[in-house]
């Protein structure tokens, strides 16, 4: 196409010579050419700038390599039942089935696989067994009824099944067993019609699937396991860390202390904006999870989702924070220094409290330092309410001084100019008391979950950087 | 053994008559009975509860008990094939793969049901080719490499597309059909060493599932469909008008014209910080879904996403403005009074502008008295920086006139009984601010979709009410 359009072009501008028409032909097909390579060219460099940042995502945290090499050899030894001759001949076709439950059933967190996994046995059982149970009855009514009553008892599971999947609890905790006990279901009564030896296939089915679902089991727990609930215990206080520090940034950027760095860092309370998803996922998973490093089976994950949500409503006032930080400028300097240590103070020992919140929940020692970092947080609130008080005393004092050189309506300060660093102050204000509110549900976890003492705290210290390390070393 | 316990305590009591030992013993078991009675009730209370909840979930939206029937339905006809012997003998042993596919594949919405199937199909596809092809090399370099050969190629792929998983794209995309090439492969690959008519088996296969999807497709398509474009574009902007809702309902209780319906309401906008995963998920499936009502296949739902993250921030400072409400109740009622018409006429413009975006997303027409709607908000904003202004003159006016008369540090009246207020006001032009940003993300949208002109709006305005009304209907 290109190519004739070239002729054309050459015919309307020239006159027709063949050189031209020569050189024309010879311009399509390298403007052609050009434009093939270029498009080679940039499906190349897409697909390389794709594979970067996949290889990027697993540098930065290599366990993702481990998983799938999990996976893999997961799968490879799930292979052998049938390359190998003897196992085939003990397990039968069905331990295809062994592979398809290590390809379903294996996830990244121990709690995930976990929660499939018995999910997946539990359903097969119960649904196997329902099946086997109403197809006797339907057996010993007469063979013309048996098909109705099998098709009218999987037309009632099916849609009963299907509709628990939208209540929230079963959701969260059953969803992956619904669909297996629909599928196992109607698997052996759509089969028990056909196959005689029903019983045998059963049985075949759910040895092949425990084989599968051991495997994926001790695979996930003993070859660099991730917990759930480890996951979620780190997530939490680096969370809270980051809100600390884009707290500071913040108020650090308000008083013009900020270099680029700080305005970096300030966008780090972003994503705890949208960690709910993530954290709620973690908490489900990890309920799963048996007795692991410092966590007892039944630890109090729900309280982290709880800290969780009080992290979030602070970062709410944050962002609003610093949509204040636009109109920084329209204050005038000497309101800005009135206020300023204040306001410091009040970030800073702000921050100090969620930081002591944030080693208390990491370190899993009852809090010690906290009382002491409210008070001094509840103090500094006081001074920037009593800056704020003596504020109206610098505001008219213009007013009151130089009442006899100075018509009056230029020396006092406006107030406009002054509301923005006062709604940003008292934004501050509101935030403190959001963690008052964080302190309770740290102290209510320390609580349930029997932190310890302080006195073994050096100790405690040891082992979170035991931990760190553990994570580092499989990062490396 | 609280039977047991019963007889001890008699004999520490009294000093061991039978009779007493009668009457405790018959106290024993009665108190044994009402204890396992009170257990009994309150687990039948319990399931009752549970029972109740889920029905008021589906009388809620009855689409819910819809999609029940209709995988129930959908598992019959598939059903039919194993149970009617002509069809059997058609489709052989694999009928299983149809019954599987439907279980797996049936979602409430028409994206998410196209999305599996099509990720289904082609990933079957492509991992059946890949297999037999390889399969083919294998066979072809000697007996002895084969299963070597099968095996390490399982491996590669599988933790190759296990890692793929971890992509953001790849996983919103396509994490159902990775799971399902790595399937498809290993089975194939798995059995191509055994079963030596492969290709029968692989295209048996295929049939099979191709029966099943298009029974999903087509039921999901017909049968009362829930589109999760419509889904998205109806839940936008249910959103936005909560959040003018609640945005009317904060200032009416601060300045105290609220009552229990007021308070209520105003907790309406909570649910739209938690929405953001529900969107995204639609709009997920949405990009599978064809042309349905007024949308097209390329509709920008992406632009929907955008236009529920700044509603969401407009959230997060009404959050903040909610965290205000506490304090009310400090500030003077004169300073009140000065402030609450201005307030009053930014909240319900602020409101107005955002009803108005609402009506435009719904009713998918050019945006036309935004323009104005802007514009009043605009000078709402002003006459309220001009009310704050003239507050300085009102919080200085005893000073000014009664100097004479009085001391003065009782006649100014204190300037932190005012910020309250203040910061209430900023907070309302802050969350004015991110509206503005609104209105471009809206118009952004009605450019790249192309919303009708408004000429037509009486006829739009009808055929949302027919669509609203179908659902209704559906509802009922």
């Amino acid at each position: 196409m290109s190519n004739k359009n070239g002729v054309e072009w050459s015919i309307r501008v020239g006159d027709g010579s063949s050189m031209v028409l020569e050189t024309e032909h010879t311009h399509g097909v390298t403007r052609l050419w050009d434009r093939l390579k270029g498009l080679v060219v940039r499906f190349v460099m897409r697909v390389w700038m794709f594979l970067k940042k996949a290889w990027d995502l697993g540098v930065d945290d290599p366990r993702k390599f481990f998983h799938c090499l999990k996976v893999g050899v997961a799968l490879m030894v799930v292979s052998l039942f049938y390359y190998m001759r003897p196992l085939y001949d003990g397990v039968g076709v069905s331990a295809i089935w062994a592979v398809m439950t290590v390809v379903v059933v294996f996830e990244y967190t121990v709690g995930g696989t976990l929660y499939k996994c018995l999910n997946r046995i539990c359903a097969t059982f119960l649904a196997g067994f329902l099946a086997l149970g109403i197809h006797w009855i339907a057996s010993h009514t007469g063979h013309q009824f048996e098909p109705y009553i099998m098709g009218i008892s999987l037309f009632i599971l099916a849609s009963a099944t299907t509709f628990s999947r939208f209540i929230p609890v079963v959701k969260a905790r059953y969803d992956y067993g619904c669909t297996i006990f629909i599928l196992t279901y109607s698997l052996v009564s759509v089969s028990g019609y056909r196959v005689d030896h029903l019983l045998h296939m059963a049985h075949e089915r759910l040895s092949t699937i425990i084989i599968g679902t051991c495997l994926c089991i001790i695979t996930s727990m003993v070859v660099f396991p991730v917990w759930a609930g480890l996951e979620l215990h780190l997530l939490v206080p680096r969370n809270m860390d980051k809100l600390a520090k884009s707290l500071d940034c913040c108020v650090d950027d308000y008083f013009g202390h900020g270099d680029e760095e700080t305005k970096k860092s300030l966008q780090s309370y972003k994503c705890v904006l949208n960690s709910k998803a993530s954290e709620e996922s973690m908490a489900n998973f990890a309920r799963w999870e048996p007795a692991h490093g410092r966590f007892n089976f039944r630890h109090p994950w729900k309280k982290y989702l709880k800290i969780g949500a009080s992290s979030r409503s602070c970062v709410y006032c944050i962002e609003t924070l610093t949509s204040c930080l636009a109109s920084k400028n329209q204050v005038p300097e000497s309101i800005k220094n009135h206020l300023e240590s204040a306001c410091m103070n009040l970030s800073s020992s702000s921050s100090n409290v969620i930081r002591e919140l944030a080693t208390t929940v990491s370190t899993m020692t009852r809090p010690v330092k906290i009382n002491i970092a409210v008070k001094d947080m509840k103090n500094a609130v006081r001074e920037l309410q009593n800056d704020l008080k003596s504020l109206s005393d610098l505001l008219i004092q213009p007013n009151d001084h130089e009442e006899k050189n100075e018509p009056k309506d230029i020396t006092i300060m406006p107030l406009l100019d002054v509301i923005p660093l006062v709604s940003f102050a008292s934004l501050l204000e509101t935030a403190s008391r959001i963690e008052e509110n964080m302190v309770k549900e740290v102290e209510e976890l320390a609580e349930s979950a029997q932190f310890k003492q302080p006195e073994d705290e050096v100790k405690l210290k040891k082992i979170v950087s035991d931990e760190e390390n553990a994570i580092a070393l499989q990062r490396v």
